[in-house]
């Protein structure tokens, strides 16, 4: 009988895949919850990639000539009404503040006093805010096009939360724009939603299909929605971001008009785009294994770790020096463009303890050093991507020339790797039969892990849509973009000229 | 008779201070106020300086050893209570969620719904909510000391608000730290209090002066409360940030306990620090002119404006393109180890109003580019911190070579001045009619600007400062770190050790 192989991470994915993810959100110390119901507290680790996925995006953002600008966290419930699909659609989510003081009570207690003559609504977007102040912005033609980005907070109250996944408040950036046409309003739309793509792809390593959203799936008060969405290893989809055509419904609800340059009265074509915290739970389900996370370096908080193996004392201060010196040595090093950032761990953990610390991180490169290392010139290296496949010994000289060269592997392979499983998990679907049994579990020990995208013909009728959520726990993801064609919805045998993908989804 | 000059700024300083500084804000278009009571809109400008701020402010935090997290905006009404003076003095300015949804009325009007078992304080400051989570994250002495930051947006429903200076909703930076010995947590209270004053001087360019609060301005719940005050243009104090040695109050209040190096349980000692917006409002107040804003080269969001003066069509494009190569050349200039921001303005407003646009923004410098110019490889340069003075014609590469050396010069020049004007306004009183004459409008003509900084020995009763902030309207601002000496209160008599600060404030 084989040797059972213990994991650091249980349950593994195969057992449980929900709890393993709340598990290596644990092990990596990247987030936890809160006493208040829903929120969760982003740790160090974990706001470290909130960090970088911040600064990057912001320079992308910022490249495509948008500025960024700051609004308030309360819309009056006046403005909020002011376009009914959308107050429709967040209604039964929203943080209201009724109050603005707090006074003890006759019996000494501690009560909310002061009833505002308006209650005021948490933002849980920005919409009637942004575009109350857009309309007295944008005046003439020669004001358009108005391109403003926002890094906020935001409240939705939701009844079931999950760590970065679908939290009460959670960080986002979300762009409001006004065009003075249908067409730039649609470009930047698509535009936005290219740029998503491209930093998921190229930053978290993770694939997304870019298509548009289901009428049933819209942003409340949208014209269109577009997505892009990602598979994680339980073949699940994950929303990672939107970017909506809000065509002139909002303009008229805040009331956005310009003069044009023959000097008539306009009103404005909008829109909006978000990515939020969740992409961290995104990157955590993509390419992480049943040891930890697994992080791409060109996200990670740190590019690598230094862990001294000090196994006397007397030897102790030597080994720290010449480890600090490696440290030094490594941070003046770029990588695509960023100085390596490298931890050295001096804590007084055991060898063992020090390194699954480590991995559980998911930092992509581990460099132990013990005596042996030291007197020697090598380093004893390890990839996170590859595992546990064994440390591989390289000379000091050599590691530090191809530094770079192993970290751009490490992106790529983590790449490739969830490129392949997409391909893998996503299949062309002809059949209403066809589709049941591809959402239906053929693995009785991992029954959560099945399915996945399913690239299917349909007639895209919203009823239809209902009845599979229901039977199938499906929705449709998105009708990514594509050729039209000639082919039959597998379900009413209706013509269709596109492609959907269904997908169960977080 | 002379002939009357016309500011860009009317008010001008001398006519009426408050509205000149609204009017500062309002041209540079750094910010408006919002629908929402008491919430500004950052606009980009505004915002481009805090995002510099905050780059800077986040370095040096990181570099002291702190990591940044992320916590609740909302703190149950049960947490906020566990520390008597600490509720008490917030108590009167929470705004408080008391509901998860709206809902439509039987008269179909949109009102709140889905009361919430527990009232929700949205944060007037997070040691609470920070607290809680701090009690479940130290357990022994190896957690210590345990250094937090965090950058948010802060709600306190101010009655009284300015665009910067005081508003309902703010953004900052909070520090919050564990430790294990009073020491070291009071050497971290005036670490980053020496930091603060850092950075105001050096980055700001507005000198402060460093020292305790009196008990009556202390943070609630603080054993002593540290603060850098800056002077403005009409001699009041601006508190432009604060640091807090907590004790342990807030250690006991949320059970922050740790297992020290001989296994007994101690409480931590704590200390929470934080600089706001409000420094936004100090930077405009302190170097602004009759003419509008002017900002420091080192956080200015813009270095240079080209101003192409474009008289004939048929040399425009000859011009911009001479323009734009000149803003590339500049772009490759680095000072202090950044990059320099260079605007081009290609909108077709006519040259004064073009130029005066940027007057009114700040900008150090402005690049006035004509075919004369053009033509004979010139640059016609205005620095903003010489207000009037004719700008100078230098060859394009005398300009290149000297730019970093310029901009440096103004860097230095704002400070100076500033730093002249706060000594200027700083007099030594040594009796309480000389108090009461310092704080009297010798000039009918502009009675708010009077006064200054009054260094005076002072008994530091509480009831005498109530007393003085009655008749006067001024404060004990701080009490400088100083030698202590002999010396008298000027209002008692009373035998004093140490001067303190007296001053009307915002």
């Amino acid at each position: 009988m084989a040797k059972e192989v213990r994991y650091a991470i249980s349950p593994t994915r195969a057992e449980d895949y929900s709890e393993w993810y709340q598990e290596v959100v644990k092990a990596a110390d990247l987030a936890e919850h809160s006493p208040v119901r829903g929120c969760m507290v982003i740790k160090p680790w974990g706001y470290g990639i909130w960090e970088n996925i911040q600064k990057v995006m912001n320079a992308k953002i910022k490249e495509t000539g948008h500025q960024n600008a700051y609004f308030p966290l309360f819309i009056p419930l006046s403005f909020f009404e002011k376009e009914a699909e959308h107050v429709e659609g967040f209604a039964k989510e929203c943080a209201v503040v009724t109050h603005a003081r707090l006074e003890k009570n006759q019996e000494g207690k501690l009560v909310p006093s002061g009833l505002l003559e308006e209650p005021l609504v948490v933002r849980p977007t920005s919409e009637m805010i942004i575009g109350e102040m857009f309309a007295k912005w944008v005046q003439s033609w020669r004001d358009l096009p108005l391109l403003i980005n926002q890094w906020a907070n935001i409240v939705r109250m939701e009844m079931r939360t999950r760590l970065f996944l679908r939290t009460t408040e959670f960080l986002w950036q979300e762009g409001h724009t006004v065009h003075a046409t249908k067409k730039e309003a649609e470009e930047e739309t698509r535009k936005m939603l290219d740029l998503y793509a491209e930093f998921c792809r190229n930053w978290l390593a993770m694939p997304v299909i870019q298509g548009e959203k289901s009428e049933n799936e819209r942003f409340p008060g949208a014209v269109s929605t577009f997505a892009i969405e990602a598979m994680m290893q339980d073949r699940k989809s994950l929303q990672a971001g939107t970017s909506h055509f809000l065509g002139q419904n909002f303009a008229k609800s805040c009331n956005i008009r310009f003069t044009d340059e023959n000097g008539n009265l306009q009103l404005g074509w909008t829109t909006s785009w978000g990515v939020t915290t969740r992409l961290i739970g995104g990157l955590v389900m993509t390419h992480s294994d049943d040891d930890g996370l697994v992080l791409p370096p060109r996200i990670a908080p740190a590019h690598i770790v230094i862990l001294p193996i000090i196994h006397q004392e007397e030897t102790k201060n030597a080994l720290l020096t010449y480890c600090r010196k490696m440290q030094e040595e490594l941070k003046k090093i770029s990588f695509q463009g960023i100085p390596l950032e490298v931890i050295l761990d001096e804590s007084d953990k055991r060898g063992g303890e020090k390194k699954w610390q480590w991995v559980k991180k998911g930092v992509p490169v581990r460099l132990e050093i013990g005596m042996r290392e030291m007197q020697s010139d090598t380093l004893s290296v390890s990839r996170r991507d590859l595992g546990r496949a064994p440390a591989q010994q390289i000379s000091r000289r050599a590691f530090l020339e191809e530094v770079v060269k192993t970290l751009g592997e490490i992106q790529l392979s983590l790449l490739q790797k969830a490129e392949e499983f997409q391909k893998q998990h996503t299949k062309l679907i002809c059949s209403k039969e066809e589709l049941f049994r591809f959402f239906t579990p053929e693995n009785k020990e991992s029954p959560e892990i099945h399915g996945g995208f399913a690239l299917a013909h349909f007639c895209q009728d919203p009823k239809i849509e209902e009845e599979l959520k229901k039977e199938l726990n499906i929705t449709l993801r998105c009708i990514p973009f594509q050729e039209e064609e000639e082919g039959k919805c597998i379900i009413t045998g209706q013509k269709s000229k596109k492609k959907v993908i269904f997908a169960k989804a977080y």
